[in-house]
């Protein structure tokens, strides 16, 4: 269904049946001076008609001018925003206990202008007051002001991306028409953007609720409903006729590239750049999969004697032939580790054509609003000149690194702790087995293992929390920076959880058949394991448990169907699809020199998992808010690091692969001549990657070009402006 | 002598002797329209009054209202330029066989106008037209336009450091009063930047110079003009009474701080950037000195089993006392390396505050306009939007790629090469001596050493002109990207040059003792070396070679004076000093744990050096000119580079170190399980450097707050322009 039949949907429930009037009037009583169901027709309202008929064909136009106005949502404060029909976004699901005195409150908070203290929206009370949703939507002054704010780039007049200037909107490209001008998840954030935005401009009571609930001046209304109870919930609202096209082009068919402005179109920036990145890494896992199966194809023997070594039976194959000197496992290692520095350089370059592709590239959050969780003493902020709570950057360091640094370093050494015990206890269980071999010690022995799983478990579910709360305490001022660091401790956390054992194996026992089984145990089952609990299970509970209490028919009223989508399961966001890449890059990179095939078997899981991923945003949950933002953020980093890393590991494995040290034993080299001999290997290849990182420029240089061009203009305008105000 | 009083020098030389009068005068028939010798009194030249009597004492203002007008000199095109007086600030010498109409033609070339592609300059012909000199001086707007152009920062009426611009000088504070708003070092390089950006407008024939000598369209007549043998020498003029402030503040009496300000107001910020660096540099070695001193004085058996080693005879006191865990040794090592890292960082927070200061934190080189020697296809500027020669970056790239990077590899080679030989040669010598032992094989034994000094010296010398030659086909846009590039290539080399022989020592033939005693006396014997050949060499030169032609009193012509300076010899430039700093740093931080004193050795060494360094850019050589600059450019990195390897190279030598080896056995370890804990001990140390120098922000709280606060008011501004384009 498209958005013009949205709207068309509320005011056809909401016009003709007679009962449903007597319930918004009160409304409208308390919010329009001016009469509610009369409209404003006029020529503004043409670009909007122009685009229905665009987008749903010839049969629209003649339907829509059946309704020149909007029922039952609260007035726009500007004439120019004045439409005939609004398009729902975001729904807020309110608390069971709400009285409707609350809801006409809540409505006309969120109706009201911006300079009266609201947060400039548009609202709906849904079916009736008394029901427990308002559907949201922004008029065009709302959305294009806000993003001005939020600092995204627009097509200028020109044909270039610049950033938007509410004052100058006529010269941008279609800024007439909000649905094409913004994407429809900039508008939901937006939304969002403006709720959270909203601040008591006096000491205030909330209607219909405790004196305990009363606001402050300056504090967050909508934090303080949250947890007050009033909202229990806010998501943006799917749009099924658009959701259905981009499925079409994304999943459905054979088709190998991923409709990316599409993506970005409908889910925004943070979800478009996971799929991007996603892509990417997808397609530069080829040359080293070749390599990959380059080397276990003609280097039989090589290959042959990694088998034995896992089944145990080397011994008699290694005289027979004589020993190349550099084994396909070097080449490997050699060839992944500069490779993915190589890769990670041309991901920046992509990434920034991205954003200024998607109007993210110089986003203004420094210059806007903080982050509705910030608190501080209120001052002048010295940089945009406005009051706001100020907070000094070392007190955060300060916590940061009283605080915050010694809690992740105490759950990591939990971690460490744990594994530790749970070697010592395997190793007592087994000995106690051999020692009573009866069926209690049989079972006794997966003890140990159980009682490691349920420990990790427990630990990580700490911690997520305790991750919360000390990025809370840290601070942040801008949601970003809060993301990244709340994201950077997890992170951390996840990885070393994850590769603790593996790191044990090749450092502390080298014992490199293991790791090599281990790895391949690891990589063939963690992504069927992965694809099973992520995409088959939320999948079969859709379809099984929760779809048959959510049957709707083209014939329900449209609030139904948005309150349908509130039963959907929230989306988990997109930390465990990062993870995941994250540690199959450290499979690859960090251990590629061990198992050749480990690129060809990430090759062909990630073809599929951009599939699963992608029906799994699509149909298996609510649509999410997505913040605009310009790359990967502290996931980039993160990629880089390994990298890094990675060089050590290889160097390593390799100096432990019987290959080499059988290569030593031949040309008569002690232990500390190898030992030395790969520390200087990887000493020069991180210096060549350290070279090529800071050779190859982290952005084409047309964009370079154009961020220029942009310093040198806004140098000029700031001169010419400072010489316009004195003037006058 | 005051500037003030230099122009009234010219000013009493060229007006009361009637003999003069003839001369100039062509030059003002030539130049002039208007009456020459008239001037233009009135409120403008007010403030330049009340400067020079501020400067000079009561006694000035009653003189100077004796000379209202400014003879000899080309006049200003504006009203608003002209002066009663002009300060003398470059000299441009002749070649000895330009005619006075080519003499004339120059003149009147610097002083037309720049929108007729001119200088826009003043110019004198000094005492007579047929004199091999030119006087040349900068009205006002001429430099507050190239004060703009370059990007440079000046006091505001708010009294923050903002962006000049040429348009709201009104505002800027002291904008009517050159002397004091522009510093010495700048006039006079806006000077050499409006000679270097005279380019011919048309194709052109130079008058009195052959046909092979014309001017091409847009070819820059300078470089033409030098090429031609027209102009032999340009340099800026000392100011003997401001040398003399600066000197009695400087290096005269006791002072423990340098004047940085007044070298900065007088020599300039690249200048002043080498001292400052200097300054932060030698009490930043008072930690690791006094460290060094603490561990020479208590852990005697150390210091005891030092010197034995070197002496050779340690057997008898290792078996006395037990060995403590950590050396002083490790102590002193882990210490530097970790202090590098900090040093650095601080330095960068230093150097940005200084840039804000000196105003140089936002230089506009990227947008002015490209270096006289850049060459490329004309086209519009993308940034810019003006007509001007381009480059295409990937050629640059390529062309330093395949090129430039091979062939400082080759010159690399050549030196291990040299250095090979001269081993090879040696142990051969010695051989024969040993066999010989005769006369001649005593000689013999100096030939390899004398041969490899000789080969190194060619080498060097070859290498140096390679190096301009190579920076020059890599067709840098920006002056500064010229210089770094160039600085960087000789840099490399002269790197290697110095420590080839210690790497040598240290990771071939392993042999600590020997290190030691090479470091020893490189540190002693290099600096007393440098100490005399850089000051007590020139200064007597200076004394009793030059000087003696050079005795000027009281009453000689200005002129003389001004030739006089010319015959000083030139200023080498800072890259001698750095590279001594740098070799120093690499001393200490490469070899610290070898030699606890060296940090002592080099505080006692810097403390002089501060004070020769600055008598010698004071006394001995001409004034240089010198571009405004932010930070120490490429030497920043080299130190940076030099602070990680010394973790390496450190943990190289600490392994080696008796102490540890002894204590290895002790233990029982084995030589590779040793090796396999300093590599562990080596990544370890530089994880912790790069996570301090990414904690440690390079720039403090209060500068990145006036830069974002810079971005957001011209992100503004930008808004703003666009719109008020739109609408007019």
């Amino acid at each position: 269904m498209l958005p013009q039949e949205f709207g068309k949907g509320l005011t056809r429930d909401w016009r003709p049946e007679p009962s449903h009037h007597h319930l918004p009037r009160p409304l409208s009583l308390t919010m329009n001076t001016a009469g509610d169901e009369e409209g404003v027709p006029g020529g503004r309202a043409e670009p909007a008609q122009q685009l229905g008929g665009e987008a749903a064909g010839g049969k629209a136009p003649s339907k829509l001018s059946a309704h020149s106005f909007t029922p039952g949502w609260t007035k726009v404060s500007c004439t120019c925003c004045v439409s005939e029909r609004v398009e729902p976004l975001v729904v807020v699901k309110l608390g069971q206990k709400v009285i409707p005195e609350t809801k006409r409150w809540l409505i006309k908070l969120i109706g009201a202008p911006q300079k009266d203290g609201g947060a400039g929206l548009l609202a709906h009370p849904g079916e009736d007051a008394t029901g427990n949703i308002i559907v949201l939507s922004a008029p065009r002054c709302t959305l294009l002001r806000a993003t001005e704010e939020l600092g995204l780039c627009k097509i200028y007049r020109n044909g270039d991306m610049e950033a938007f200037a509410y004052d100058d909107r006529k010269h941008f490209r279609d800024s007439e028409n909000m649905e094409v001008f913004l994407t429809s998840a900039e508008r939901q954030y937006i939304i969002k953007y403006e709720l959270d935005g909203l601040r008591a401009q006096k000491d205030l009571r909330i209607p219909g609720l405790l004196d305990s609930c009363t606001l402050q001046k300056r504090d967050s209304i909508w934090q303080k409903l949250r947890a007050a109870g009033v909202v229990v919930d806010t998501f943006p609202l799917h749009n099924p006729g658009k959701l259905k096209d981009l499925s079409e082009a994304w999943y459905c068919g054979n088709q190998l590239a991923q409709p990316l402005d599409k993506v970005n179109e409908y889910f925004g920036s943070s979800v478009a750049f996971y799929f991007s990145f996603l892509d990417f890494y997808t397609w530069s896992l080829l040359p080293p999969a070749i390599l990959g199966l380059f080397i276990a194809y003609f280097s039989i023997e090589v290959q042959r004697e990694m088998l034995q070594s896992v089944s145990g039976s080397q011994a008699e194959e290694v005289q027979n032939e004589p020993e190349p000197l550099i084994s396909g496992h070097m080449l490997q290692a050699v060839f992944s580790m500069l490779w993915s520095t190589v890769v990670m350089e041309l991901w920046k370059r992509r990434s920034s054509s991205l954003s200024y592709r998607w109007g993210t590239l110089n986003l203004a959050e420094r210059f806007a609003e903080p982050r509705p969780g910030f608190h501080g003493d209120l001052g002048v902020n010295p940089v945009t000149g406005r009051m706001e709570p100020l907070f000094p950057e070392w007190k955060r360091d300060l916590r940061m690194a009283l605080v915050s640094v010694p809690a992740v370093g105490l759950f990591l050494g939990l971690v460490v702790l744990g594994m530790m015990c749970f070697y010592r206890a395997e190793a007592g269980v087994k000995q106690l087995h051999k020692d009573w071999n009866s069926m209690v010690s049989q079972t006794l022995l997966y003890v140990p293992s159980v009682l490691h799983i349920v420990y990790t478990n427990m630990l990580a579910t700490a911690y997520r929390t305790l991750a919360q709360a000390l990025t809370e305490y840290e601070n942040h001022r801008e949601e970003s920076a809060y993301d990244n660091h709340l994201t950077g401790k997890i992170l951390v956390f996840t990885f070393f959880n994850n590769f603790a054992v593996l790191f044990h194996i090749a450092f502390f026992k080298q014992d490199v058949p293991l790791l090599r089984k281990r790895l391949a145990s690891l990589l063939i089952i963690s992504q069927v394991v992965n694809q099973v609990t992520e995409v088959v299970i939320p999948f079969l509970v859709d379809r099984f448990i929760s779809a048959p209490h959510r049957t709707e028919s083209e014939d329900d009223p449209e609030e139904d169907k948005f309150r349908n989508q509130g039963t959907l399961p929230l989306f988990p966001g997109l930390f465990a699809e990062y993870i995941e890449l994250l540690v199959q890059f450290g499979y690859l990179s960090l251990f590629s020199c061990v198992f050749p095939l480990t690129a060809v078997l990430l090759l062909l899981n990630n073809l599929t998992e951009i599939r699963s991923d992608a029906y799994k945003i699509c149909k298996l949950f609510r649509k999410p808010f997505t913040p605009p933002v310009a790359g990967l953020g502290v996931w980039q980093l993160a990629f880089e690091v390994l990298s890094f890393v990675s060089v050590v590991s290889n160097c390593w494995l390799l100096l432990l692969s019987p290959h080499l040290q059988g290569l030593s034993q031949e040309a008569g080299l002690s232990d500390s001549n190898l030992l030395m001999g790969a520390v200087i290997v990887e000493h020069v290849l991180i210096l060549v990657k350290v070279i090529m990182a800071a050779l190859i420029p982290d952005e084409p240089d047309w964009i370079r070009k154009k961020r220029e061009h942009i310093e040198y203009t806004s140098m000029q305008a700031l001169r010419q402006q400072k010489l316009n105000v004195q003037e006058s």
